[in-house]
């Protein structure tokens, strides 16, 4: 039987060690290329280049660990999976998967994410595809206990398919290699960011700001994916790019209009 | 009665002739602050500037035509609403409207808008917010057409606010200042971007791309914001940040997993 082709890209460049372990995992399961950015792209969102050039070009990073074939990509990860699958791949890839992002893409962060802007671009072109995100920003994050999870979801999700016009937003809590607990099917936890910007001066006493914040959750229901991961489970958010609210339409409409 | 307030934003650029249309429209409405990024940013989706430093300048760029306050901003369509209710306005505003923006973000073109990630992160934030495009991506496009609807609009959203969780993407068809046949409420067409990279070589034999693409309409719905402005209509999508697909859920919990 001939092994399903698997793409793989994410957003914190094609360096990073969350997105080497999704090589190694996905290795054991089909034959793999990667096409990820040669920097990190991280709240990059569903950003694509459009008023620049992009740039691409085949390398080998881990000669014994390292998928056959890679490139790396000067642009966003949605920019990774369309010049993958219109320029770079030979046929069609059997499954998309992004990560494993090094931070949390749960609940309201799934808007700011290039992880998932990445698995929803190929969702946009009808293709199955997951995000992977462990709840641990550092670099040497360890994501040993999520690797038996995903070689689980992406067999299920390449048996099964995806539904149409979805991909799937999985995050798996900070354990330091201890196996999660389970899987959660969850919706998206209603929640936002409470900013604050931190003020500085430059040398010469130009004003500059720097983004900071804290997650502030909204939502105090059981089958959102904060509640999973508060709890120790690994969440699996279906997430849609049909963005209309569908039961405001009648409200607007009945605006005099 | 105190006038409302009003932030306009866009991502063309706090030049850009759309948004100074837009001011223009706004302050026969109300109080206006304009917080708008310093070069455009189309294409960013929901970018916002984690790793990196943010300015920020008062400016006037039209005295007579203009804001009585404006402010440039060196991030992303996202980062100025945020700096904005942040840091730079005293108090929350009562509406936030983005744009008009040189060109269509109906259906699939929400997701890749800068635009309307300004939009919805107010709409994240708890605010009314509202995207207005126009289907002419030319600098010089004839905004007239749309002035009656876009103040038709903002008067029944200040009067009746916008349901929760969702903001408003209106696309206006262009018209070259001819009024448009009316407003309607719709959803969001299925669609995607047949994507086909431009391959060429630099002066040194370097390889490069551009993005370009064919719009590829893939719904036969007359209840889409493409079948409105095909026929003439300005089109309101209600657009929502929850991603979930609710529907999926069910699909997905009957996995193995």
């Amino acid at each position: 039987m001939e092994k399903p082709l698997i793409l793989v890209t994410n957003d914190d460049g094609i360096t990073a060690p969350g997105l080497r372990k999704l090589v190694a995992i996905m290795k054991e399961i089909g034959d793999v290329v990667v096409v990820a950015p040669d920097s990190p792209q991280s709240g990059m969102g569903h950003a694509i280049t459009i008023d620049n050039t992009l740039h691409s070009k085949q390398m080998t990073i881990d000669h014994e660990h390292g998928a056959p074939l890679e490139y790396s990509c000067s642009g966003t990860p949605a920019d990774c999976v369309k010049l993958a699958l219109q320029e770079l791949l030979d046929k069609k890839p059997d499954l998309v998967v992004s990560g494993i992002n090094h931070g949390s893409n749960a609940s309201i962060n799934v808007i700011y994410s290039g992880t998932m802007s990445a698995a929803i671009e190929a969702g946009i072109e009808g293709l199955p595809a997951i995000g992977f995100s462990l709840c641990d920003y550092t670099w040497d994050a360890n994501f040993d206990g999520a690797t038996e999870a995903i070689k689980t979801i992406v067999q299920e999700a390449l048996t099964n398919g995806i539904p149409q016009g979805t991909a799937l937003n999985v995050n798996i809590p900070k354990t330091d290699g201890k196996l999660p607990k389970g899987i959660k099917v969850c919706r998206q936890a209603k929640a936002n960011w409470k900013e604050k910007f931190d003020k500085r001066f430059s040398p010469s006493g130009r004003e500059y700001y720097w983004l900071t914040g804290e997650f502030e959750l909204l939502d105090k229901g059981e089958d959102t994916d904060i509640y999973a991961l508060n709890n120790g489970y690994i969440s699996v958010v279906p997430t849609q790019f049909d963005l209309t609210a569908h039961h405001a339409i009648q409200t607007i409409n009945s605006w005099n209009i």
